[in-house]
This record gives C-alpha cells, sequence and structure tokens, in this order.
C-alpha cells in the first residue's frame, strides 16, 4: 500500500516537502523550458469523475510542458469507464496504463480509495468537499512569488468560510508557516469553523472594506446564491475598484476562480490584481509536484488500520459507495476519524 | 491591446499577406515532414463553444504535424468553463496555459472580444454567423494547388448564398485577385447579398445545369432544409453525375463539408471533385497560419475606438452578453459599424 | 480497395500472422522502451461512435507509448461528424487527416465500410454485436505470457456464450492451434452456437465449479442481467475466493472487463487473477498491431463482389444504413454471407 508517493492530503507531508515543491515551481516559472523534457515518453492519466475544464487543463497543461503525454476523461455520462464499473477496476487498469494519474471525484476520500489499489502514483485533485491539495499550492507559489516569502503576512480571507474547501487548506498550510496572522472576513452564518480557528492567530471582521487596510494579501472567494435565503449577496462582500485605495500598495489580491461578481471587473486592470497570474502559476506548481511525486522519495501512508471494526457515518464517503474498501479509522486524541474522509465517529466510545 | 497577430477576420490583412500564408501552406503540402518540428514545445488550445468536430481535428491534426502539442474543450455541457464564467476570464486563464489559441464561439464578435484580454495569439474558427476565416484559407490553398493560380477564374458558386458566411467570405476574398468572375447560383429568395455583389464582377443563373460549361471553379454549399417551407430542396441545386458531362474537363469542384445530398455520392469518383482533397488541405493551410501567426509580423487592430458612445443593436453580438467589453464602432463611409459583430448601427446619425 | 492492411476480423489473417503480433506484443511488454519513437510524427485517430473509455485509452496509451499523437472524438452526442454525415465522409476526411485510425460503432459491418474508402488503415475497436479482434489479441497475448505457449490448454469459457462476441471470437483463434481443449461453461439457455462448437474440441458444463479442477485457464464474461428473466444471476456462474482452492496452482483467470459481480472481489488478490495485467497487456499488443499494420504488408482483401444482387436482410447491417455502399456476398460451402455483417443470406436460392 505505500508503493508510492500520493498527493491526497498536504497534511499528510512535512512543511519541508511542500516548501520544496513550492521552491521548485518557483524555479519554473522562470527557467520553464529547463524541465521540457522531464517527463518524456512518460504519460498522465486524469480521471474527472465531475468535469472540472481549468483544473485539468492546468494539469494536462503542466504534463505538456514536461514533454509528458496524455491520456483521461472528463465526462462521466459518456465514459463507459465511470459508468457502473467499481473505483478499484478502474483503477487498477488505468494505472496501469500511466505512469501518474490525478483524479477528481464528487465521492469523500476517492482520491485515497484509488490509492490503495493503484499502481502509480495518484494526485487528488479534489474529492467532493474534502480536500483540493493542488489548489493550496498554487496559492502558496503566488504568495511566494508575488511576496517573495510565506511568513509574517496578515491574509484576509473573504466569502463562504464555513462551506469553502480552499480557505480552510489554505489556512491550515500558511498557519504552519511562522508569523501568519489571518483576518477572516464573512457574513457571521458563515463564519470560519472552529477546527480552523484552533490552529491560527486570528481575528473576524464582518466587513470587507474594514479589513481592507492591514492586509497583505486578500483571498477572495466565491459564495454560494443559495447560502442567503431570498437575498441577493451582501454588497459588502463584493471587492469593488473603489475599495482598492484603502488597501496597502504593495497588497496582492487572489482568488481561486471562476469568480462571479464577488470582484468587480475593473479590479482586474489593478496592479495588485493577481488572480489570472495565479491560475498561470497553477501550472507551474502542478508540473513541480509531477516532478517530485515521481521522484517518490515519501512514499504515501494510506490507511492507519488503528481501528476497522467501526463504519463510517459520513453518506458521501467513499466506503458507503465503495463495500469492498476496508474500515480504517484512526485516533486524534480524544476521537475517532475515518482513514478516507476524515469525518468523526460518533456510532462508538473510544475503547 | 495589439500584442499579437490575431485571425479574427482576413480582412484585416493586406492580399500580401494571405498569400503569404498560402504558399506557405503549399510548401507545406509539398514537405510535410520539414515542418514537424516546427512547434515543439508549444501548446495549442482549442475553445470550441459549440461542437465542430471537423474544424478541430483539422486543426489539431495542425498542431500535431507541426511537433506541438493540444489543451482543449469542445463540449460546453460539460465543461465548467464554458459554463457560467465570463469570457474573458476563460480567455485569460487558458491564453496564459497555451502558446496559440483557436476558439469557436457562436456568439458573434466573440473571437474579437476574446483577443482583447488574450495573454496569446487568437484564431477565429468561426464566431456565429459571422466569420470563418480558416475555411476560406483552406479554399484558396485548394484553387492554389488544383488549379495553380488564385486569378482569371470562372467561379460558380452555388447553395444558400443569402445566409451562407463562407461563400460570402470567399468572394470577398477571391475578389481581391485579378481577372475573377463569379456565377452566383441560387433561388432567387437565396440570392448573394448586396454588400457582396458590390465588390465583384458576377452574374446570377437560377439553374446549376446552365451554369456549369463555363465554370473553371465550382463552390457547392449546403442548403439548410427550411429554407424552402414546405417542400424538399430542389433538383436543380443538387449536382449529379450527370450533370458533370457539361463541365470543363480541368474545372474542379469543392464543398466546405459536410454535404447532406447537394452532391450526390456518385461524383466522388470523378477526378474534378476535390472536396476530400480540400479537407487534407485545410490541415496544410492551418499549419501555415499557426507558423505566420506565431511569427507576431502582424500584430492585429482589435477596436477602433473611433465610437464608444453607442450600443450595437445585434442582439447576437458579444457585447450584449458580455456587458463588461467596452463598446467601439468604426465608421465606413456613411455608416458606423460595431467593431465585434460587424452589424450596422441605425440608432443615432452619424455626428 | 486493398491498399492497406486494416484489421477489420481476425479471420482475414492467417495464424503465423497473428502469431507474429503476439509475440512481437511479447517483446513490447518486456522491452517497451525500445518501442517508444518508432511512431514519432504519426497520428491515430481514434473515431468512438458509442463510448468505450477503456478500449479508446488502451490504443491511445499504446500510440503515445510508440511516440504517436492523437486526435479523435469518443462521443457521439456532441459530434457534428458523427451526427448526420454518412459514414463514408468522415472516413474519408479523418482518415486524411490520420495515418492509422481505430474506429468504434455500433453498426455491424461498419468497419469494413469505413475500410472500403479510407486513406490510412482501419482498425476495427467493436461493429456492434459482430466482431471486436483487440479483445481477442489482448486475451492471446495474455495466456502467451501466462502460460508461455498457446497450446495444449484445457480452456474454461463461462458466462453468456450464446450472445458473447469475446468468447466467440476467442474460441474461433484459439481453436486454430493445436491441442486445446473448451469446456464451455454457461446455463443452457445460454449456450455456445454451434457455428463454434463446430470447429473445436469441447465439452459443455452446467456449473463452474464442476469444470474448475481440469482447466489451465478460466475466461469469465459478464452475463446480462436481462438474460435471466425475473431471477438474479444464478450464483453458480460466479467464480469465489472458496471456488479457487479447487483450481489448479497455475491456472489463469481471464476476464475482458469490465465486470460487474461474476468475480468476487475477494478473488483479485489471488496470484491466479489476471485479468487487470490483461488489461495491462492489452496496450502491448495494441503497440505491436499498430507497428504491424504500419508495416502494411498484408493489404486486407475487403469485398469479395463474388454477389452483388441481394440486399443483406440483417437490419443492423451497416448496408441497411449506409444506402450507397455496393452490396457484396460470398459463398461459404452451402451458403451466402454478406462481405460486411457476416449474416446469412436467405431471400434466394444460390444460383
Amino acid at each position: 500500500m505505500n508503493r508510492f508517493t500520493h498527493l491526497i492530503d498536504l497534511d499528510d507531508f512535512p512543511v519541508s516537502y511542500i516548501e520544496k515543491i513550492v521552491n521548485l515551481g518557483a524555479d519554473i516559472a522562470l527557467n520553464t523550458a529547463k524541465y521540457s523534457e522531464y517527463c518524456k515518453d512518460k504519460v498522465l492519466a486524469t480521471l474527472f469523475y465531475e468535469p472540472s475544464t481549468r483544473t485539468q487543463m492546468s494539469f494536462q497543461t503542466a504534463m505538456l510542458r514536461l514533454g509528458g503525454t496524455l491520456i483521461g476523461f472528463d465526462n462521466p455520462e459518456t465514459s463507459s469507464v465511470a459508468k457502473g464499473e467499481n473505483l478499484k477496476d478502474t483503477t487498477k487498469v488505468v494505472s496501469s496504463y500511466a505512469d501518474i494519474m490525478v483524479m477528481r471525484n464528487p465521492v469523500e476520500g476517492s482520491a485515497k480509495a484509488a490509492a490503495i489499489s493503484a499502481d502509480c502514483p495518484i494526485i487528488n485533485a479534489g474529492d467532493g468537499g474534502h480536500l483540493h491539495p493542488t489548489q493550496t499550492l498554487t496559492d502558496l507559489l503566488t504568495i511566494k512569488l508575488e511576496k517573495g516569502e510565506l511568513e509574517n503576512l496578515t491574509i484576509g480571507v473573504c466569502g463562504d468560510l464555513k462551506y469553502g474547501r480552499t480557505t480552510h487548506s489554505l489556512c491550515k498550510t500558511l498557519s504552519k508557516f511562522s508569523g501568519n496572522r489571518f483576518v477572516f472576513i464573512s457574513a457571521p452564518e458563515l463564519a470560519m469553523p472552529d477546527y480552523i480557528k484552533d490552529i491560527c492567530e486570528f481575528k473576524e471582521i464582518y466587513s470587507l472594506e474594514d479589513a481592507l487596510p492591514e492586509l497583505d494579501m486578500l483571498y477572495m472567494t466565491r459564495i454560494q446564491r443559495e447560502r442567503f435565503t431570498g437575498t441577493t449577496m451582501p454588497q459588502k462582500y463584493i471587492l469593488t475598484k473603489e475599495m482598492l485605495a484603502a488597501m496597502k500598495p504593495d497588497a496582492i489580491i487572489l482568488h481561486p476562480l471562476p469568480r462571479v461578481d464577488e470582484i468587480e471587473i475593473a479590479v482586474d486592470d489593478d496592479p495588485r490584481a493577481k488572480y489570472f497570474l495565479q491560475a498561470k502559476y497553477g501550472v507551474y506548481v502542478r508540473m513541480a509536484l509531477i516532478i517530485e511525486i515521481l521522484k517518490n522519495e515519501y512514499p504515501t501512508k494510506l490507511l492507519s488500520g488503528e481501528f476497522s471494526d467501526k463504519i463510517c457515518e459520513n453518506e458521501k464517503c467513499v466506503t458507503t459507495k465503495e463495500k469492498y474498501l476496508p474500515q480504517s479509522f484512526s485516533r486524534k486524541g480524544d476521537t475517532i476519524f475515518c482513514d478516507y474522509c476524515e469525518s468523526l465517529i460518533t456510532q462508538q466510545q473510544i475503547p
């Protein structure tokens, strides 16, 4: 089970490994051509069980810029593999065709489940509401290249902080670097959950405008319409051109894209708007990731096997759909978590 | 805005530039292998907002034959990029991944709109009913290779001349070469519009059979069923094997494909039938185009900015959908045209 | 018509040619890198008129591992080529873009029909219920590599033997090698048809368990639910972990995949389970096939033209859909068969 270095969750790696990827990404950004033969004769498979054209194209471009080639699917409707076949069989077969595989799947924990039986390394490109680690790597490279460091920053995070996967992952990772302070900007009903607040230095502000002056970086995210019953999104969480005057001249504005209207288009022309550059940097950091993963210096532990006599209660967990998977849970302090989807197990007392 | 050579409209270029592309295409047809490394390490993105498998495969083959690689999408239903995101954001991101981008989009003027914010050159592979310049380049290379020249030809054009985009573009371009005469063959209700008649030497004939004897080239096109209310397509606009006897022995027959039934399948075996060769030549001329565009010797003027205080009245114009686009209009003689979709502005007097 | 070596039907080739492909596949399995430039500058088109992601990815991987590149489509819904255009026109155009073409099409005889007008070699990747020769090549290479020989084997074949295309083709081909005996394992209503029984040494057993002890190889296949009215699939045609004890220690278990539940997942860990390896070997044998086909040492006879004054009665035959195709039939003993779909003609006495 531990034959390959898989990227399922950034938390599986020490900070030094993440820094290594980001630093390599920075070198690739400057010297892209130097890496143009690195993956010659290698095949990347992109298995997208739900469409995400931008993420898929970003990985594809990364592999092509490394001299590699591509197979894969992106449309579960027309893919006979995605339809009706269990995840294990698809993974076994495609991973025997390819040298490295990127998977996106709406089912939580599916990337880890795929890694268990894969014959090549797996990169998690999003497993439902659970994890999306390469977005965080993209964010880190952007900060590195545009701020010069990953430390001692005052970081504003605005939008749907309650459900927004990318902001959780970013905050978790940036809190591992020293001196970072967070400003969580959201409506109270969409506030950052405690498990993130517990691990970082933060304050909460309910107005974007009020938060702007102190920020070194502002990370904007989409708010899904349906979170605000009966109303449109409050104007105060939309970044307008007028508000830019309040920001530091060397602050940077990031967004994982696609945006809806939380950043006015007129903001795009401001030199502090870095979200399109950020998308471009996503290619470089994925090139770095592919290179590091293929070195296989960090075989990934997948299932702890600490407990196996329980059933995961999360109905979105991959173990609910793929019945053949071994149940596996780990103790973290006083609680027990599913090794696939990381949801808390309440059904039984810890022995 | 004028950083790249984009192919939005053949009219943006002098005839000499078009000839250069066609001549290069002719050399590529003979010496394809010579160009097999030209685009090594380059990535072509094909963004098809409506499916057009043949055109997309033609561009893809062209890029592959140049040693380049491919990203893109072809299915707006499953493409998260195409869905819900504005054209600018998609263009910004994908053009930062790729070295050159081909776009097909049912919205008129969308290729120009994309070019405004793109970080790489754009080739227009069809923007609604507006333009499809690479089809015309394909036609020109076919004439060049099969007739030896682009001048002094009697050119029959048959089918739906009123709405047929490809015939307008072909006639506009061929009329720039000396000595070309046109024979427009159509039902009266589908006759060639005045703006084409105004620029070329022509006659109109209502019977294909009557027109055949004098033609050096016959350009056949599809007629959409619904143009003929309550009836099938008149037999007299269908080219049959029997009719071939009336044609010159060295005439050539072209068709942009796909055909429905306007050319009998029995015609295919006649040596004058060149429409399948024409499709093949489309790869060579697109190879030539990619090479020339990447040289960036002719940065394309996009918006004149002559007038901006109007609103385009064409509801299919990209400015109607993408509200952030600056309005821009140009004077041509006594009239004002939208810079995106080229439709005439009637709402206001010219100042 | 006989310009290229097409793989429409394995029966078009002598056993020696099939052995040559399998032997080359075996060498490729061991020395894949040696072949990594064989198809440099060559383009493979994959035309999939019905989705079959696994087969398509297998061919794509094969071409990429040979250093070639890819065009194609996989979704008839969004493919303008697949929609509304006749097979001849699509084939003509795409085969002029590509160097070799793989086609899957639900219409019987369509691969042969495509080959008639193609400007490059065609590989049949499944034409409806008719043929799927590259699955058989995959099976042969697996037997070669895992048993060391293609002869003197006792071969169990289990599942829907009546309708299962892959088992017919496998038995037909293996019966050409000396010393092979077959054990047909199925419910009586799904028994192997006579035309296969007529050409091989066999016995029939109605219980999988009873058949296991004598087998050198067990070939499992899917049974479509609807074959068993009102019931679930009989337990006795499901291979369970418990049943493995009855098998020879050096037996091998194959399955064309995807499986539904005819092989328990617990069987996967047994070293005799070779079906995932089989999928991987499918890439190697397709690499071998592409290499051999491109050598063009065996131009394929397509239509016999022996009789043309009949109409094929098979409503799934390509001649029913593509009316322009010449009818062509061959005598085999006392009967007349359609050259496209191989169905028997009953309408008229043989002259």
